[in-house]
């Protein structure tokens, strides 16, 4: 509690604990944050747990990252969902053992497809991406699908859209594995921020199918990677 | 130009020449008209071009058609869509040759596109329907599709879905004729009254598709009936 | 396809591959459709799977449900939600082994968590109900939610809750099993018909969980369903 | 499938037979892609297919486009929507013979209206534009509209207007031939994205009329581009 | 102000004097009160302006109103909008002179038109009136138009029309008298009640309109009559 | 927790202890709950409490209501609002001490400050209403405000108003107490369900108001008699 | 009618004769044009009607306004709306003896406010104007309202407001002349970019006031200054 | 009143009386005003009352403050909500004697949160900030409510937060003063402009909260700090 205008140290309370209480781990969104804010928290994160995961990453935070850090930590950078990862060499992800499928319907939903891919990593997930893949062109799908399904043996799929938003009804219809949707911001004129994707997975008439929020894909990683090693827990005797 | 409150002769100006201006028939939306006027305007209708086409038909209305129209007219009543045609038995409607396919992804959807096919029908098209072949279960897809594009040769498809509003997406990325989307009304929880659907059709990520509005059954066979029309006067060397 | 008008045998193609192809049985959604159509549909489940799940029953097809099929089949009937199960006596539900814990935020969000508890039985699995524990009394959650995660051990959560929707937000920041989150259509003025409890549960800040769609309980129960019975699986050593 | 983050290689899959299977040609939307996305998109449809159309190309690509093209392929720049072709000599549009007649209401509505003719002549119809001719000054219609009609004799009418939208609704109620309505994001305050334009003409009370999205030229395009051609066909007695 | 639980005299506080502050009488719109109510209010008018008048009035109401002042005051029913005019013999509108046209799209847009032209009555303009002459079939427009202008010299038109909303704007683009707006509640669909016509007309390209909210016949009466009538007065040398 | 499906003794976990937690009682609110519900529910209360306060009660609990209780319990019935106070005669409000002055812009919105009114009163605040003082009358509303203000000297206002929602900004604008905007949902056409109201009130330039949701008298009630009484408890050397 | 892609002088019809026939002149709005458009467009007005009015001007076209059209026309450039007039000496605007008053809640709605005035002004009417009175303050308001009543004698008033709205409908409550009502996109938050003062105004319950849409000052202007000009021909005994 | 195209001293008339009137003193929110505009404005309030306060200061606007009051007043600037207040060292605020806490779901939401405090300290409160408290690790709420609750004794609380806007609800449900919920504008994707937030807090199923709207931080400030003034205004016998 703070009498007078707080500085970032007494305005800023990490949980530092979430990837033990809750098994996912946070997230720093530095998108609305200053450069400032962000590189407090992430010091304050690899200090405490090892590890420092920013998503939406602006260009100026990304070379005070890199210089800052260098030295102290590992950096590893996505540059397609403008993301990061710091590590301490000895602070890997543990191999937790789920299986996450991700799929786009377009080029254009990679961002987000890939912070949950990001995500599960981190959670300890093998994860297997095939992208590009809607609707307009269905004859792309069938294999990868199958392949992922039966070589890979997946335990969720994340599938990722946006305009139209059908893919993951077109797939929930087809398979016997959980679905998550994540609709994204791709599209044009009315519903084109996501809406009406989102609203048709929402929609969906195809059964086993729950979404997330538009372009969250952190979010999406989240739910599918604790699904994943929950079923890899069970696989290994562990529940 | 009414100098006191008008009576329904002089509110009412019904468009007969819509048929030979613009292909197609006007058709007498019951559900916001008294019985009352409904009856008149019918009546009008039949005396200027021997047909009468009402959609949306109240229960009431439908009685009063049966029996004030008995012995004058033959009434065909259509009971899903609630529809009638009140005709002279000279006026049979043209065979103008227009070949249309109407599918729907579930039966829910059916009062629509049963409109749609009645209003085709009146315009001279042979009409096609194939139903409940949604996303959820493609598989019931393929082969009534086949037939519809390579026995039937349709000149147009009118699909109609609610709910993901995912099938004419589905389909328009498949063939290469135009596709009308007509979402309709079938749905619930948010975007639930067709606005789902609709969105999604407007963000179609396949080419070749246009919307009419939710349940708008009567302007998508509009639509379709015109364009198929258009193709067969062609075909005949007609244009 | 039809070149006429279609009776209703023609119209529905019951997906009776469903439960095979998706481990989810098809629910007929009774409330968009006539006594006749929804009588007819039940009975070709029950002729081709053993087995009829019914929703959304109005009192009229509730009526028609218990003289029609008495003596052919076993009646189980949900007055709270209104929905229906006919059985064959030899067409019991597999035990799949999944544990599903439900938990309400309100007495008024019962008719679309026990909608999904059924789902879930029907699916084989263990369902555990939790009812009234909403944000306004947190005091009465904790006792409850100890137990569903402690002694039954559930694979997963599906929180219910109309109005500000906060509670599956409270509950995901606390567990470390998947939730999902089921808006109701609980509340009033604006956001009232489910639209803030849906936006609330999309814009969690506590990771792990995905909605479904406003009074979609047949679907929240289906992906809970499926994630639990993989999960049941695994133990079991099935995938 | 990638099991790293994907190259872009292995992320994009363009549709090069989409137009030999929808008798459409995909169009390369660069306004949501990097701009190399974009030209290793262009180039792979340029080696495939002998020609690649890009839509709302940012400067900064035009640059590139001219530069690195230069040589390779033959570059046609329309800079009111900025949209490029790039072409090999020996690719020419085939004449399908479609003949489309393009209308707008007003300046500002050009842009979407050009895309729509692009994408039409590239599909080898005849295209044949008015523009400025909106409801605040009617009295500039009616001389072109006969002259489309009754010289061009056009198969079909894309109609674009923003603001109020109340333009295709007029020209619907006068002509015979379908009419594709093409809302625009040209307005202010409410509804003035193109909403108002587009909620106006899929409310239309004139028959034959179907739309696409706000500023979708580009689907406007195609499905008129389809109607003609086909018309075309059947006049050649081809289908 | 009340200290306990007040009656009905003390909770309605009728304005007796807002037609001579405001040139415009107060309307009691019945349908969100008791027939008590109603009544009550209805009384007071009578006994404190010689006048009271009532729209959206319920069948009970009617009933009331026909038994309870039969031979205390003359009862003017106009049943298309329900509406009713009490008043003493002696209590006649003054002849104000304002010149209102009223026009309307079609018939279904007649009760809110009539509202209209009720108010203007009793605010002693001259109302003329001409319906059903919407922009599926223009050609029924021009001849009573230019009657309106030319012959009767309107001061002012009122335009209603629902679905599309085109009609305002058309008019509006030809004229030079003030037009107001009047959207209704007649549609389908996406905007169907009166959205997409309020914005259409919000957005209208034709300059010298304003709007009234949907189905706002009194309202847009009241500024009619107001312009007409001051008109009228600076015409008499009065302002 | 229930393992079958549960009755409603189990369902349903009355909040006895509100009162005393949070100085606001638990109201039931009928309108969702069957008579059976509700009546099982008030009786419970009853017995802890010694009070049941029931809102938006539909006319056949009303009934059950009155039979039921007689002679176990004094009913108050406020037929505006439709509430009904089960009272045991020993179990007076306190006098708290509070003064709550409730103002409303039309008689319509009565049933809403009556709500608001009697939650005041059952948490025993005094309480002042004025009713039917919007803006369209201006000068009805300053004598009653003044007298409010300088008589009664009121802790805080809530004032309820639909339509325009004016009144709350006009009246926060000239006094010095907190006031409560109640929007309600009378009205018409765009934002007339109370959307204007509530936005123009969140809207509000006038500093010094907050809100509750559209027709939430009950909420209006709490937060006025909350605010109310600890200003009371500090007169009275309370806190 | 253009076979190929239309340069401006094709592309652009102005609309010179809409003076006469409208008594409203046309104006160029800026923001939407190309700087060359603008000056193409301005320059074929100022030779068919010897002035052009440019409104939404950006900064690069007021710097070639001021440029190019030196020694050729007398430029009047108004700061607050960026507008600009241009004009031969030998084209003043006629006297036409309209009474126009405008008034703002405001100063944040002075842009709107001045783009009224200036139309008005360009259509020979007197403009008087009262800014900075909204209800947070309405003792600001009676004074000027007062003089602008009794001593200037206005035919109509324009009101702007944001945020709540209110203004309008308070001063309509009080005022026998009508009211224009011009929502401005002054506010924050939900409603903030001036729904909630649109709706307000749309619902507002003082009678004898129309709305214009969102910041559509030229619209306004338009409408109050053809209703002020008509009052003075009345009034000069012209119509 | 102005017969031409006002100055800035003509246009503006700020409300001096404000805080006598009101008790709320009135802030100059920079972000709609040109630096002229503030800079005027503030030098105005500065003369007049000795003191000027500016919320949402652009950078060019800080410099100009910095810069040209030097000397004549005191500049406190809080760089979080981008705020200043000038102050003549002679006009302290009055210990008025409230007690306000203010807390927020997270950090992203201290620019609000600090805006209340900011205008709770100019009206003489005590206030106390706790920050990032959110639903998302709840554990972090408890000790820092209870030290509010208990040893500051604050007379009503403010409740910050974006997203799912849980928080408020909870603390409603739990603690005895009034809670004004503060919506801010952190999100993404549906509703993440803060009306997830803002709907979620109108739905609370919690008694004893209202709301204002989205980064309404002066707004919060200015009810909350009226409420606890008045609280210790009868803590101290003044009421």
């Amino acid at each position: 509690m703070n009498w007078n205008s707080p500085t970032i140290h007494d305005a800023a309370r990490p949980d530092f604990g979430r990837q033990t209480r809750k098994g996912v781990p946070e997230v720093i969104i530095a998108e609305r944050k200053t450069v400032e804010q962000s590189m407090e928290i992430a010091k304050r994160f690899l200090e405490a747990t090892g590890r420092a995961i920013l998503s939406r990453v602006p260009p100026e935070l990304e070379a005070h990252l890199r210089e800052e850090f260098a030295g102290q930590a590992d950096l590893e950078w996505l540059p397609v969902p403008r993301a990061a990862v710091l590590r301490h060499p000895d602070a890997l992800p543990p191999d937790a053992g789920g299986r996450v499928g991700i799929i786009t319907a377009g080029t254009s939903d990679m961002p987000w497809a890939e912070e949950a891919a990001l995500l599960c990593r981190e959670m300890g997930c093998q994860v297997h991406t095939v992208y590009d893949v809607g609707v307009a062109g269905l004859h792309r799908l069938w294999g990868p699908l199958q392949q992922l399904l039966e070589e890979v043996r997946v335990d969720v799929l994340v599938v990722a859209a946006g305009m139209d938003g059908a893919l993951p009804s077109v797939i929930s219809g087809l398979v016997d594995v959980p679905v998550i949707g994540l609709p994204t911001s791709v599209g044009y004129g009315m519903g084109g921020k996501g809406e009406a994707a989102l609203l048709s997975m929402l929609q969906t008439c195809a059964p086993g199918m729950a979404v997330v929020n538009i372009d969250n894909g952190i979010g999406a990683g989240a739910i599918a990677g604790l699904i994943a090693n929950r079923m890899a827990a069970n696989r290994q005797g562990g529940s």
